[in-house]
């Protein structure tokens, strides 16, 4: 759509893998049929060695140098501080000076949310930014049979009001339609109970505003059981809860692939039959596989920003970096401020 | 330990599967080893016809007549309103007039909990009552290696202060003393992360007053991840979250079976493999199977309440039965007024 190749701020550092899958995945991407122009941004000697092992387009990379970066286990406002010229805030202001046209980070969180706070402008009619998790559903999603289904916000904030509740349903609603080519994405608040009047006072106030809401198809209130089955594409909640729901995600994942192994290590029959089934758990497996879902979006900035998990791997990185230009490719920010459009929010 | 014989005050109208199933789960009861007398509330001559197509030993059952019943999608208080005399109401009259020293019911669990709070006496110290839920883990519990852990409060309460939660820490731990004879059952907080400064005002509340109280052995907070793992004995979380929590477990059971018999029916190495697996897979089954923990209590009252789950087998009223002769044999209400002593939890 755009004429200009797409420009994508990538902070190659603090990813719990190091900086080698954060630059294999850059270097996979430049050598595909669509490319997005990426700027590796962080240690310049440590992503050239890393780079010097790769196989790459350069036309199609560039390395800028920062200073330091954000581990996981710091604490993101004391490290941004103490660390002014960081990879993730380096990043973050070439996007703001417009060198670049999104940012992407699998590193600290925590980091990547307050970079964007300090160097972006919150879109007009959005309170609070909100993280969104895609994550994998028994039902699939909009017209390409999506196997996932969106959830936000999952860490950004913790509680919220009601107005913050529709801002995430209004956001939530614009990335859905971007990435899963989803016209009307259905949006629900999780709640304790289908009733407009279940849930928390915030729960119950943005029920009542998304139904006078024409730009958001609002299905009313889902409950627990409707997360894995995937009864609608967008689960609006509070950061608190999405975090928990997203953790208790891959916590049974995890759970799931221990007691499957644990068994095949102790039985012939169990060994036997989860032999032939290996095609389909590989199946099941890949479907629980947030890796290649690109990253969870930051939503609610004039910006682009995509959050890698921290354990990416390359192939997470490249997809995240692709999510991220299909986001400023299909003018995320205009499809949010327009799903805002009819009745003022507030 | 007591001399006389327990006696349960079952509501046996209500559940989902019907009359039935709830008397054959006390029929079965009192051909066992050890019975416990069961008074049979509600409709005498359903009641009297579903008795007379089981085997039951008439010493430990009777019938009590009750006019009326609350319907699973009733609105509870107007039910409980206009069926003074229903089945659960009376049920509940019995234990408070010491006729009989516990409540079980499958029925609407919003009338058993009002039920409750009308005819029973809050125990001192304690602000709210909590539903409790057993939910199966990957790590086992107590000294019996128990497949479960406790979580509460699961649907009595939406929002909970911090003082609340500190009497849901006591209580949970009482039950599962009793429960899984674990002298010193391992609670935490769900939170957002395992820092004392995470989560809501209330849960740092909780954090801080919890870290003080002898009486309960606690472990901090834990995260998503660690509900499927089991990593603590009693996990203790405001009522939206434990419903939201635990409806989500029940729905990953769901579509977990769902997948693994669309696959089978597919294709043919599926099905050889599931075949293969099958034993393996009906330990995972049972394991996920609530129905075979008894049911939930409700605690905070002075007498022992058991709701089992609405859709309860024969198999699982009995299990509800014997837990709640179980809590009353080992003086639950004693237990958490030991667990509240110490400092004082206000």
């Amino acid at each position: 759509m755009s004429s200009s190749p797409i420009r994508v701020a990538l902070d190659a550092m603090g990813s719990d893998h190091g900086v080698d899958v954060v630059v294999a995945g850059a270097a996979a991407l430049s050598r595909e049929e669509r490319p997005v122009r990426v700027l590796l941004v962080g240690d310049s000697a440590r992503i050239g060695a890393a780079l010097s092992r790769e196989r790459y387009d350069p036309a199609w990379l560039q390395i800028v140098h920062a200073e330091g970066h954000v581990a996981q286990g710091d604490k993101p406002r004391e490290a941004l501080d103490a660390r002014t010229g960081c990879s993730v805030a380096t990043a973050a202001r070439l996007v703001a000076a417009g060198e670049a046209d999104a940012l992407v980070s699998a590193g600290n969180t925590g980091a990547v949310i307050l970079s964007a706070a300090d160097h972006f402008q919150r879109l007009p009619g959005i309170r609070r930014a909100a993280l969104a998790a895609v994550y994998p559903t028994e039902q699939r999603h909009g017209p390409r049979g999506d196997p996932f289904a969106l959830m936000l916000d999952v860490g950004a904030t913790v509680q919220c009001t009601a107005e913050e509740l529709v801002g995430f349903a209004v956001m939530g609603s614009a990335y859905a339609r971007i990435i899963s080519d989803n016209e009307r994405p259905r949006v629900a608040l999780l709640s304790n109970g289908t009733e407009p009047t279940k849930g928390t006072d915030a729960i119950v106030g943005a029920h009542a505003r998304l139904r006078g809401l024409p730009g958001v198809n609002f299905h009313g209130n889902v409950e627990g059981l409707d997360i894995p089955k995937g009864t609608v594409d967008v689960v609006v909640c509070e950061g608190f809860l999405g975090n928990v729901v997203l953790k208790m995600l891959e916590g049974i994942t995890e759970v799931v692939t221990d007691l499957a192994r644990d068994a095949a290590s102790r039985k012939l029959s169990w060994k036997l039959g989860l032999g032939i089934l290996s095609d389909g758990l590989k199946q099941l497996h890949a479907m629980a596989d947030w890796k290649q879902y690109g990253g969870a979006p930051l939503l609610g900035f004039d910006k682009v920003v995509i959050k890698a998990h921290g354990r990416s791997n390359a192939r997470a990185v490249r997809n995240a970096i692709k999510v991220a230009a299909k986001a400023v490719e299909r003018d995320l920010a205009g499809q949010i401020q327009r799903g805002l459009g009819g009745p003022p929010v507030v």
